[in-house]
């Protein structure tokens, strides 16, 4: 955990975790009601029945009270190792398929993180940054292991073809991106790039 | 062209491509300034200076309507063949990555597109289905040339990698997706799996 997560840790130490989780729930049930333009302190505290100087001192801000907010019903991958690069991409496609994926919530935050550039910082540092380093720990231990070879063309696009299957499914083939789907994508390619020949 | 989309052009001969034009534009600025669910077809009259039955004389429905209204502005890539898999891949990446991205539009229709299914299906149609025939075309006559192998696994996941590569760019690296890095995404990625070993 860094330094800032660890003063972040300290400042909430108010809230207990029921709490915190009634906080984000009101956060989410607004955005969907109303969007994140529309979305205002007053309100939040109002639905919590908490105050806003509570809410400005544990999370500063509306991006990082939204951030939080999305995070909390979506926790990060947390770290995991099956022992090979194979059995890493099947336990993140059980994973992740998984999931809960409240498409209408991210769905009423997006036009907002368009336009707002604190709050697509904010999105990106709580939503993206952790699963980014959760890949790219799995593809360290598969080029320590001999698995994958080390600078790869493909490996810097780990991340955009994972994120891409579980994005286009839904497009393409209007269905979510479950778990049996992610395994079959998975093995069929993204193994086959990552792996030495 | 299909059956449907002759009869749906003579449908649309009282109207010069001028006139249709600019009532896609109208089209496209309402739901970008109300949305989806609120956009009416007395307010696109308005705007257009057409009248309601003139809307339904040649869309029918509001969903159909706006899908046409999103087509027009990023029509369907027209079917290419530059003789190689890896010419043809290099030609959608500059294609793809040159057509103009209008993020607020498309997020002002997500939302509906997500709770209607009429909306769901009008835009599969006018958007993903063509862009999935050139893909399945593309990967036809690589087979047929003896660059892919027929029924490889990863075949059923190129338009899931096309557009996979796409959407994901912007959320994890927070720019868009252009032509440059589309081309060294389809090299690493989608041209290794897709082709014969």
């Amino acid at each position: 955990m860094s330094a800032a997560a660890n003063a972040e840790g300290a400042r909430r130490t108010r809230l207990t975790p029921e709490r915190e989780g009634e906080l984000y729930t009101a956060v989410r049930d607004l955005l969907r009601e109303v969007g994140y333009d529309a979305l205002t302190m007053d309100a939040v505290a109002a639905r919590s029945r908490s105050s806003k100087a509570t809410l400005y001192r544990q999370w500063q801000s509306k991006p990082r009270l939204v951030a939080a907010a999305l995070r909390h019903q979506r926790p990060p991958l947390n770290r995991f190792d099956t022992g090979s690069l194979r059995g890493d991409l099947h336990e993140l496609a059980r994973r992740m398929g998984e999931a809960k994926k409240d498409v209408a919530v991210m769905q009423a935050v997006a036009p907002a993180a368009h336009k707002n550039k604190d709050l697509a910082e904010a999105l990106h540092e709580a939503l993206i940054q952790p699963e980014l380093e959760v890949l790219q720990s799995m593809l360290d231990r598969a080029v320590a292991r001999g698995e994958a070879e080390a600078g790869a063309p493909a490996h810097e696009f780990f991340p955009h073809m994972v994120t891409g299957a579980l994005m286009a499914r839904p497009l393409i083939e209007r269905c979510e991106a479950d778990a049996t789907y992610l395994k079959r994508y998975l093995d069929a390619v993204v193994l086959p790039v990552l792996v030495r020949n």
